[in-house]
């Protein structure tokens, strides 16, 4: 049974490059990784800040939020 | 050729945290991850910060700084 792993942005250039190194990174033989773009699938929006999330792009896994760098914080994708 | 990962830290709670989530999520089949705690080894701090360090924890990887949450500026570590 993988682990769940979920990487959230919204399609700014520090998310993008962040989605290219936590897809290089992260082990696919043990955690099963989404990528949800936050602008495109606003529903995934209250779930995520439940779960930690202030900017974006972040990580999501094992009850961790890892915000990486920062690229807009996630009233952006609201507006 | 494995390619190198390195992450830096300070050993403080969100540094702690953020090391459990790499060494969980880092594909050590493709990755040689090293850990560097630069309160132990402030001769590494130079060379983290011509490489684009701000704070800890990061990781450093493929020409990339991707700094993980914010624990503390690196200033720190130098006073």
């Amino acid at each position: 049974m993988k682990e769940k792993a979920t990487f959230y942005h919204a399609g700014c250039p520090v998310c993008i490059d962040a989605q290219n190194a936590v897809e290089s990174l992260v082990d696919r033989a043990r955690f099963d990784l989404e990528i949800v773009h936050l602008g495109e699938s606003p529903d995934r929006l209250a779930g995520a800040e439940a779960d930690g999330l202030k900017s974006v792009p972040a990580l999501a896994t094992a009850g961790r939020m890892i915000h990486l760098n920062h690229g807009a914080d996630v009233s952006a994708p609201k507006a």
